[in-house]
């Protein structure tokens, strides 16, 4: 079976310069997938060209009779209105790259323009799965332990009910399950120090839903137990996710700077840290946020991906991998297996095995 | 001005062992402090004596002029139930330390012991400030540029009104000045991205409230900012806080472990390790946590610092540096102007100036 994905490849802050090598890098590693570049279409033909030109990936013929260009004569813009986005710009690559889902011409799309746009043109086109009142965004973050923690909400949902984390549970287990090929997953709920008033009547009664699902709840996790590893998927609202992502990376970035601070301070530091760059290096790469990049727009009757704006081309093929392996290992199956099990009537269906 | 500090002596998680070692050294570089050491005489006294054997600066008889013992039968252990701890241990040192700041015996105190027995007994002791709801958890972060972010509620309040978010704002803005020294501070609210709707009706109210006091308010900030130092103060109610603070430790933890890793991988890379072994050290210092510890109590009618529970003699005394600063600067005093020029009627009024 092959896996076809439609690719937003206007999108992002450097569109095509980004998205068409990061395909053609992609097809060569992945020989069963097939690609369709969304966009104006001479600028696609002009990118790909250049790249042929360059000699890398794209003067393989083989790649090039797996990728199909698809017509868009709009680009959506980083900083279009999600409403206006939504209402007016019809023939943008983006919306064409979600309808190629909801035609069945592709298994997953993946875009890395406007996140709120991408969410209101998803939503809007692909709907919400049965039994799903809101779309999350979840993606997957390093842990200490070596593996991931499926992180979700992560900001598309400010205000939530206790139902919808339930729903976010089942949902980050089904995510978790198809990216790393474990059965079941554990799921932890994001709750405050233990010493204190442990948590809010949404967590409380949220945990007590939880509990009553075939789920693999592990009960409350705290902020630092998502770099931990203590649980497979972690689930909050939308608000808490954003911020403990964001607060997340600005600490990353503290820390690597004071690193490259002390080790450039003098000659001999400089002299020092050329002795320790190969660990240096292989340091850099096991926190590079770039391989961790591809959220997924989690909820709807379609896998939406989205690319880290700013994504360089390595950063673009980790998404565009995660899309593919969770079109690759039936995410929606799953996600509806587990919905099912989830309802009172429903404890006796289990999801469909791993590929 | 001498300024006099409560220890609460037997809290925490090593007890004497680090309390002691630390007030001797805090001594040491305050010349103008005093120290009231709350516990069980004998074992504190004993404690005295074993650091003046071992030479340290407990042997300075002029030092041992500086401190009083305060008797205290009790102590709340680590997992006693605070509302217990509150009603039945009356005669705990931590309670006791709290009571010298009540009597006006101290101008703040510290306590290493449980956290939510120290929020409970200090409320029911001090009583809040005028117009203060809650009182609220601030603690002060490191920043790329090189300052701090004071950031506050930290955990004490799970649910938060537009109302208690303002209050946390005056409050904070009166801690980062009297624990920096800027005249007027400036104050963020934790916000999330951008690209979403920009957080929840709580945080858009409380914007407008803060909006229309004399504050230095700069909007919204995202998790990101916190250690970005785009503000002097981020607010948030307390578990967003919590749990953005507990990810950072997570964060902070997960990549030192893995440069850890990487630099002892082979003997090759040790040998490097030791090329940059001086500037490794101070990119350390620049990190450890144990140079950040001392949260603050905010709000009470009294000043009470928060040490971690597992501090050591070094982190404890950064703690103690803490308390005698807010002391020193006037904290309570900044806290009532700052109420007062935040209440409709009170524009006119301004903050006492620093000192």
């Amino acid at each position: 079976m092959s896996v076809r994905l439609a690719i937003d490849a206007m999108g992002g802050d450097h569109g095509l310069t980004v998205t068409v090598p990061a395909a053609l890098s992609f097809l060569q590693s992945h020989p069963d997938a097939e690609l369709l570049l969304v966009g104006r279409p001479d600028e696609v033909e002009g990118a790909l060209q250049s790249s042929r030109q360059a000699g890398g990936h794209g003067s393989d013929p083989a790649l090039s009779s797996r990728i199909r260009v698809v017509p868009a004569s709009e680009v959506i813009r980083m900083d279009d209105n999600p409403v206006q986005a939504l209402r007016n710009r019809r023939n943008s690559s983006m919306r064409i790259a979600i309808e190629q889902v909801k035609a069945g011409e592709a298994d997953a799309c993946v875009s890395a323009g406007n996140t709120g746009a991408l969410m209101a043109i998803s939503r809007f086109v692909l709907k919400t799965l049965p039994g799903i009142d809101r779309p999350a965004i979840a993606t997957q973050l390093p842990t200490q332990k070596g593996g991931f923690t499926t992180m979700l909400d992560l900001g598309a949902n400010v205000d939530c009910e206790p139902t919808h984390l339930l729903q976010f549970a089942i949902m980050g287990s089904a995510l978790a399950s198809v990216l790393d090929g474990t059965e079941r997953p554990s799921v932890g709920l994001l709750n405050i120090g233990e010493e204190l008033i442990k948590g809010n009547d949404v967590v409380k009664e949220a945990a007590r839903l939880i509990r009553e699902t075939p789920l693999n709840f592990v009960g409350n996790v705290e902020g630092n137990d998502v770099y931990g590893g203590k649980a497979d998927v972690v689930v909050s609202d939308g608000f808490v996710g954003n911020v403990a992502l964001k607060t997340s990376e600005g600490v990353a970035q503290m820390i690597g700077a004071f690193l490259k601070q002390e080790l450039s301070r003098s000659w001999f530091t400089k002299l020092g840290a050329l002795c320790v760059m190969p660990a240096l290096k292989r340091f850099r790469q096991r926190v590079d946020h770039r391989r961790y990049n591809g959220a997924c727009l989690i909820g709807l009757r379609g896998i939406v991906l989205k690319s880290h704006g700013s994504a360089d081309v390595l950063a673009y093929e980790a998404a565009l991998r995660r899309a593919y392996d969770a079109a690759r290992n039936g995410l929606l199956g799953r996600i509806e297996a587990a919905m099912a099990a989830a309802s009172p009537a429903g404890h006796a269906a289990s999801p469909p095995p791993l590929s």
